[in-house]
């Protein structure tokens, strides 16, 4: 075991966009598991959207991180050590922990990840948060059915791309906005959507859309916002529902975006729009869990990775997700498991 | 029985504001009943915002008004001949006419008025659409409950102020936006509202709904938008429900009005934004009617109507909408009921 233990801060609240400015790789040593708790060594770390949220002062859905404090994610790890933390050495867990090579934290806060089941990685993609959050947010919010026309931003991202899945499976046509023809191929060839749009090669999104969802849009699964929204809100179908999951065009915003109003268009289609939180439907996680196991493992879901080596390289790989570097989860390794 | 019979006509379509000149009175002959069909001499005419989109060329849920053709909308009249329409001279009805002295109507189309029930101009208030539109927008959609604090745009008009009635009988804290301070005493004594806010008082719409709403906002029925509900947006509280009835503030605009983009809000929210068309609750008319008029018998609902003498005057009745110069139900007077 190497003696030190190398740790991301938030060294400073990123005005506008983040840069490398914003984090401090720090080196200390190796803590020690408290009474209750194991010590974690870092196998994958997650990069999310949401946390640039949380670089902010304001208030959020969640608690702002403190400037020099740790940063902190979702991590698959492998147990080093157990204080009474209910795990042995070598087994494989999850949990929200800090951006480091090893981390503490209490039994209670980590959950077992069954390496037979899937690559470990999955259980912070496709069978990890974003995977719940696809679940949830296309079957529940966005209440998609057979026959409806299913539309989703970031449809090659870790969510987009399994919300555009469920939906087909639910029999929907479902069309997704990308950001480079690379990552239309993959929707369209490899994740069997009707249509795939390149935002980044069209200034009207309208009439793509028009071209691929040419009888309007029933449900909407917004990742993105900003004026891809703006053509979506103007091509809602009567009682059509829009999940509103994510707004990364907005989140490094310096001032409060402006756009064109849409209320007007909500009574002309009785649409119906919700924002939700994966998190009110934690009850329901092990069922979803399960559904996208099966998925998975009939091929009926496919999923792909995209693998930032290095700890050290994880602001990069944050940064990334705003430039839409990713094709599916992005993905920081950080280590190997023992053989 | 007069030999003439005046209407207004669209004369053109109206660029933003309209004015008298979007308007035509002509005078004909009095129609004839045709099979199946009734005459009714005008008593009331109801003059509504929705119209305003109308006379666009728009799509719209709404046809759009022909230019040049008559102009219709809610009218309580007396039966003078029925062509087998199944009514009797002498019967007062409602339904959706032409704004003129007289017009012919299938009989299906018509609907009985009791006017023993309340004062006949109420089927077109209190008892008829904005009653039914207030009743199901807050019932339904606001879906208000006891312990709520509701919030209403337009609160002295016809719709928000039996919307702010029924949230209050439903155990809600109401707080109503209107537009001068007597529509605030209106509100606050005579239809007992927790809170008036004159928004032409004030510029800072979030500081006036923090101290009239302090716990937030669960429930947000919008007649209005604009400013003030970018300002009542930022108060959502966790799972509010967000009725779009109306947007009157924005009819009038001639090119597609911007304001802060307002869906980031809504994930921290999980607010839920519905547009809804009471014509949706058809099934359910004779229900809300039903409870309308009981409400407005025990004196749980009370009711005001602002009444324009002549039909002359209708097109300035109609232009006062935007102005906010009703109180309560705007009506247009035409005729008198025969002793």
């Amino acid at each position: 075991m190497p003696e030190t233990n190398r740790t991301y801060l938030l060294s400073k609240r990123p005005e506008g966009k983040p840069d490398r400015d914003t984090f401090e790789l720090t080196e200390e040593e190796v803590p020690q598991p408290g009474p209750g708790e194991a010590l974690v060594r870092t196998l994958y770390l997650s990069v999310d959207p949401y946390m640039r949220d949380r670089m902010n002062a304001g208030e959020s859905y969640a608690e702002p991180w403190a400037v020099g404090d740790p940063l902190r994610g979702g991590v698959v790890g492998e147990v080093v050590e157990s204080n009474g933390a209910g795990f042995e050495p070598g087994d494989v867990v999850t949990g929200n922990l800090q951006w480091a090579d090893y981390a503490t934290a209490a039994g209670t806060d980590l959950h077992q990840v069954d390496p037979d089941l899937a690559p470990v990685s999955t259980a912070l993609g496709v069978l990890g948060m974003p995977g719940r959050t696809a679940y949830f947010g296309t079957r529940e919010v966005a209440d998609v059915s057979a026959g409806d026309t299913f539309v989703v931003t970031g449809a090659a991202g870790a969510v987009g791309s399994v919300a555009g899945q469920i939906a087909k499976l639910s029999g929907a046509r479902v069309v997704g906005f990308a950001g480079s023809d690379e990552k239309v191929a993959f929707l369209e060839d490899d994740l069997g959507f009707d249509a795939g749009i390149n935002y980044k090669a069209t200034d009207d999104y309208a009439a793509a859309l028009d071209e691929a969802a040419p009888n309007g849009v029933d449900a909407y699964y917004d990742n993105v916002g900003g004026e891809i929204t703006d053509a979506v809100f103007t091509r809602l179908n009567v009682d059509a529902r829009v999940a509103v999951c994510g707004q990364i065009s907005l989140y490094n915003a310096e001032e409060i975006p402006t756009g064109p109003r849409k209320l007007p268009a909500l009574i002309e289609s009785r649409a119906t729009v919700e924002g939700f939180l994966v998190q009110d439907f934690m009850p329901r996680f092990e069922e979803a869990t399960r559904k996208l196991a099966e998925w998975v493992a009939s091929g009926d879901v496919t999923y792909r990775e995209t693998v930032t080596e290095g700890l050290e390289n994880a602001p990069d790989a944050f940064l990334g997700l705003f430039e839409g570097e990713n094709v599916g989860k992005q993905l920081v390794k950080v280590g190997e498991r023992d053989a």
